[in-house]
């Protein structure tokens, strides 16, 4: 079951360019994207009510898009307005239309009540649109649950064993005991990690001949949005001197395609010599080498979970900020599901 | 469920040899099709009954079958006639056998009660057997439900856009009203299309300058054979004057494999200029490539049905002779399922 | 449902090397295969008790194993003794560990009550550790369930077909008698081949110009081990004559994977020519050719069996042995659970 009354990632905004037709499945349902003539992204129900034929196979009419099975044509607000070789169009010939925003880089879909869509809610990933950040977009395809990706994202801990050699450097990461605290959807992670040695990775990027200290600092918010502060200076200077240290922040969004598949959409953007093309290919590859890592661990741990019989899990007290952020998850969920089955017609039964 | 009491396309002729032992699903029944040797085919379940292991791994001894795990040799009627190691054959040892009949070079298989398979309801699919046309065979596997294959077949407006580069041309023909008439056990379609344009694939066959009337007229009837002639002549000539005129004949025919998947069977013949080779060959290159056309649309909205939670069609008017035949199947299934529950035994029941 | 409380064949020696850390799937639980220092085997369930990691892409330290997820270690009993950056460890971080035996040049593992793993019951595989033998070691994975590989070897009328051209040679071999003697655990099988000739395989191993007397004389016991002394002499020799005689031993382990895959361990010993490889090789190479010959007659019927409907088999004669197999298998099978169901404190019970 999935949290509905939210805004999802739906595509990076370069997956939909003017003439795309993106077929992409979200939450178990196939959806159509494109744009509008004036660059408007449009994300409509890609099966064709008439005979579930899929509309990604279409035509691109102007703002209009027409299955090429029997050549119906739908308008961006779903409605058919063509019927070959039929006059009146019923009004049930209709799609779905879901409300959609492009926000900085990203495309937001609201897959739950259209009237609850509200802008304001889109969580502020100011990085992408910065003049002193630099990044490049990523995407994977996961094969497992994206509850299972939540869970790696809210223990950091996981850096000194499946990042040993890339993100990670250390067991200090995993020996640190972070803070987390729980926000209204969802919770907020805070480990610093002093007295350290710089991550494989920093090697290319920066000098840090003696000990380091580190820090991860971030938001975890539903329905799987990440948005998070890192970086590290030497151990030496005094706390507010930041000279050579190195700045990054991460926006990341893990979006259920099915129950058992996961869209997975990040970037990490650099502060420090932004004019240096190849620094942020060095952090961008980076980031996805150790992302491919957590994938192969990941799926790895699916699998286990899909042929073995089922088991509870032991949980550890490193296990704080996911058992947090799935009882934020359990809340809103039941929260969604009661008003649901309880609409303004129930409020006037006595 | 499928019907049972009626000849279904088994095979091309031609893919069952003299020393072959062809595997086939038909109906979600492991087959195997044989000949004896006097050209006669032989339909007989495939699964060995000692301890199911398939008869096409086995070998044909004169018009026998020896199934090779552990020997035992069936004849042609299906009857255990050796058991190595063994003198009494028990009389359980029977492989069952469907009554088969080459007409023409299709062999008919009749997978229901064998009192019952008449051969002269064999269609008559005359243009495979006939000095003035000129074809080739050709065959596709669906991963598809066949009930999807002759919802196509029974609705032309499709040419217009699954094949506007290939069969169609324009949307006149999903313009066109055509006149469905119920037969028997199908329907009856002609669809005229006046003052229209030649398809992209007539360019290469006849010359058509101006306008042309293309004609669409055929019987499609249970359990999925398409007996079509179709055409075109210039617009501009009488309605008797079919000088320059393109004529040609199609047979098809789809048999379920399984639930979820389709044995297709066609051809298109031609009765122009059928001493060129070229000819026959671009006439039936054309077809595959449209009919590919139709194999990713269709296996497209298969798999949109298969991953999308149940939902009704919104029928069309253009639907009408899919309707149809689907009533007529509906009536046949009944039927079929209420004389095996009451047969005669029943009717002595006071 | 598998047998438990016995001794299963878990991997060839050389399958699980100093370094090695083996995920192999036995009975349908995935398992972590290792070896401490002093080269004892030790089998682990490999799904890590936190978050069900697969351990077997951990590392290993000493004759401990680390998951490489987050961290945690167990040494070879199955204990967790470190959780980075958590000093208690709560007693539920505990793997369960299997009984395993290395007994000659299999990995042995009882995956039943620990209790009862009696060492004495594993079966004497003595041509695998003997002067007088020389042979190689074998391995294939079945995409089938494992009692159809045991009916096969407990049936060697098949030599004759499906090993017509390898071990085969004639239909004497289904056309003699076996002689099936119930085990307390299996079933004894002697089945003696007179005046014959020899199999296509022995003719590049010794020359046997008139008629061949052959024997095979087995053990199948469970839950799948085969132990083979077979071979052939000329016919022209008094019994006690075995000048030129060709004598072999097989030892075969059919281990469960899953319900519908099975390892399969097996070797063929020759004790004639033991200072030749190239007879080794040859001996090896025939044994693993008609072991391909079986896998694709049994995976064939498998899938006979998964996509038709359920249907009873015809049984024969020749199907004494395995009959006689799976009432030996399911008496024991019903002790076992009868055995589970009604532990001590049900005694209790007045």
């Amino acid at each position: 079951m999935f949290l509905k009354n939210c805004w999802y990632v739906a595509a990076w905004d370069h997956e939909v360019l003017a003439d795309t037709l993106l077929s992409r499945t979200l939450l178990g349902n196939s959806v159509l994207l494109y744009r509008t003539e004036d660059g408007k992204p449009v994300a409509m129900d890609n099966r064709c009510c008439h005979r579930h034929a899929p509309l990604h196979m279409g035509r691109k009419e102007g703002d209009c898009v027409r299955c090429m099975y029997h050549g119906l044509k739908y308008d961006a607000s779903g409605r058919c307005v063509e019927v070959p070789g039929q006059d009146v169009i019923p009004p049930k010939l209709k799609q779905r239309v879901y409300p959609t925003v492009q926000c900085r880089r990203w495309i937001w879909i609201w897959m739950g009540d259209p009237e609850k869509a509200d802008e304001s809610l889109i969580p502020d990933t100011f990085s992408m649109q910065h003049p002193e950040w630099r990044w490049s977009p990523s995407y994977l395809l996961y094969k497992a649950n994206y509850l299972y990706i939540c869970d790696n994202l809210l223990d950091f801990s996981h850096l000194s064993y499946v990042h040993e050699k890339t993100l990670g450097g250390s067991p200090n990461i995993a020996e640190a005991r972070p803070e987390v605290t729980r926000l209204p959807t969802g919770v907020r992670v805070n480990r610093p990690v002093r007295g350290t040695v710089p991550a494989p990775y920093h090697g290319r990027l920066g000098s840090f001949p003696g000990k380091v200290n580190r820090w991860f600092h971030y938001d975890f918010i539903v329905p799987g949005i990440l948005l998070l502060h890192s970086g590290l200076k030497s151990a030496d200077n005094a706390e507010d001197d930041f000279t050579g240290a190195l700045s990054f922040h991460s926006c990341q969004a893990v979006t259920p395609e099915t129950e058992s598949s996961t869209h997975y959409f990040f970037m990490l953007a650099h502060s420090f010599r932004i004019d240096d093309p190849v620094v942020t290919e060095s952090v961008t590859q980076s980031q996805r080498a150790a992302f491919i890592e957590d994938k192969i661990m990941i799926e790895a741990q699916q699998q286990m979970i899909d042929t073995s019989s089922a088991q509870p899990m032991v949980p550890l007290a490193s296990d704080l900020g996911l058992v947090q952020y799935r009882r934020v998850l359990h809340e809103l969920l039941e929260a969604e599901r009661s008003s649901e089955t309880s609409g303004p017609e129930r409020v006037m039964t006595p």
